[in-house]
This record gives structure tokens, sequence and C-alpha cells, in this order.
């Protein structure tokens, strides 16, 4: 079943925006890789310099071992303040919202 | 330019799962209705009492009305520890990585 995996964590702001998307795009293309990776949508907040990602990932084991190699990979760039969470999908409830469930979603 | 709404807390997890499919029903078909609104995935977590949503909305302002809004109403459900963060998207990272950027997407 498809898992939500959240990460947020401060940066420098100039390290984001446009700087970040030529900075990342390896990175980018390296995790659709990762075992059980879906999709990821890349938050940023270049006022408050915050960022992170909202992750779909196939199962629970895949998204765990995902974060926990993300989190010093983000700490080693300068990350502080690193926050990740991994949740279950209410697929009923995300259904009548037009959310992303995972269901008839292929893996990357 | 779309926004994501990053929202979760904690609340009893008796109250999640199937039962919060059923008591929300109406609600969800309620969030449909507001400004600016796209799409809401549904995250929670039976084993910690965490939950909240991944929102898609057409614009900050309307998400930082809808956010306001829904602190208060699941506060008055019982929700504590109340987190809530608005990010842009970064969209040639999240295009490279199959996420939802909100172009093309319709709102609702």
């Amino acid at each position: 079943m498809a898992v939500i995996l959240q990460i947020d964590f401060t940066m420098p702001a100039e390290m984001l925006g446009e700087n970040l998307t030529e900075a990342a795009r390896g990175l980018a293309e390296s995790i659709n890789q990762e075992p059980g990776f879906m999709s990821k949508i890349w938050t940023e907040n270049t006022a408050t310099g915050e960022a992170g990602g909202i992750y779909h990932f196939a199962d629970r084991a895949s998204a765990q071992a995902y974060m926990e190699m993300h989190v010093k990979r983000v700490e080693a760039m300068g990350a502080k303040n690193i926050r990740g969470r991994i949740f279950d999908i209410n697929e009923t409830l995300t259904a009548i919202n037009y959310g992303q469930t995972g269901k008839g979603q292929t893996g990357h």
C-alpha cells in the first residue's frame, strides 16, 4: 500500500529556488532509481528558508529506508531542523478530494 | 502559481482509519468547495495517533485562508500539536520526479 513520506527542514534561502534547481538536477534523477520510489514534490519557501519534499513510496519499508538515508544527505548539505513523517493514505477521503492515492500509479 | 499546504497534528488513534472515513465524508465534500482548492491527500498514522493533509491550492492566499480556518476546525475536533506550512513547488525538479506540480490540473 502506497505511503506518503513528508520531509521538511531549514536551509539558507540562497540555496533554494533557481540555485537548487541547478544544483539538485542530478540528485532528482538519482531519486527516480530508489527502491519503492513513486513520486516527489519538491517544496520550498525562499522567504522563510524552509524546504523539503512530499513523496509517494510503494510501501512503508522503502519510505523508511529512504528517509534514513536522505536525512543524512540533506544534513551534509546544510539542512537543519529536519523533520520526517511517514503516513498512510486514507484512500476513500483522498479520492473524494481528487488527491493521488498511489493506486494505479506505476512505480519508477 | 499552485502551492502545497502541509498540515499535521496528533489525534487519538481511535478517531482515525475507518472511523475517520465515516465521520469526515461530509467534511471532505465541503473541502472541494473551498476557494482555490485543487486536491487533498488525507494522511494518517494509527500507530502514532498522527494525521493531517497534503493539499494543492491554486495560490498562497487561498492556502493561507484555508489553513487558518482549518486549524481552528481540527482543534475543535480534538487535534493537538497542529503544524501547518505553505510551500512553493520547485516545478523543474518536481517534473523530473513525476510529482504533481499543479500545472494543467483544474481547480475543483
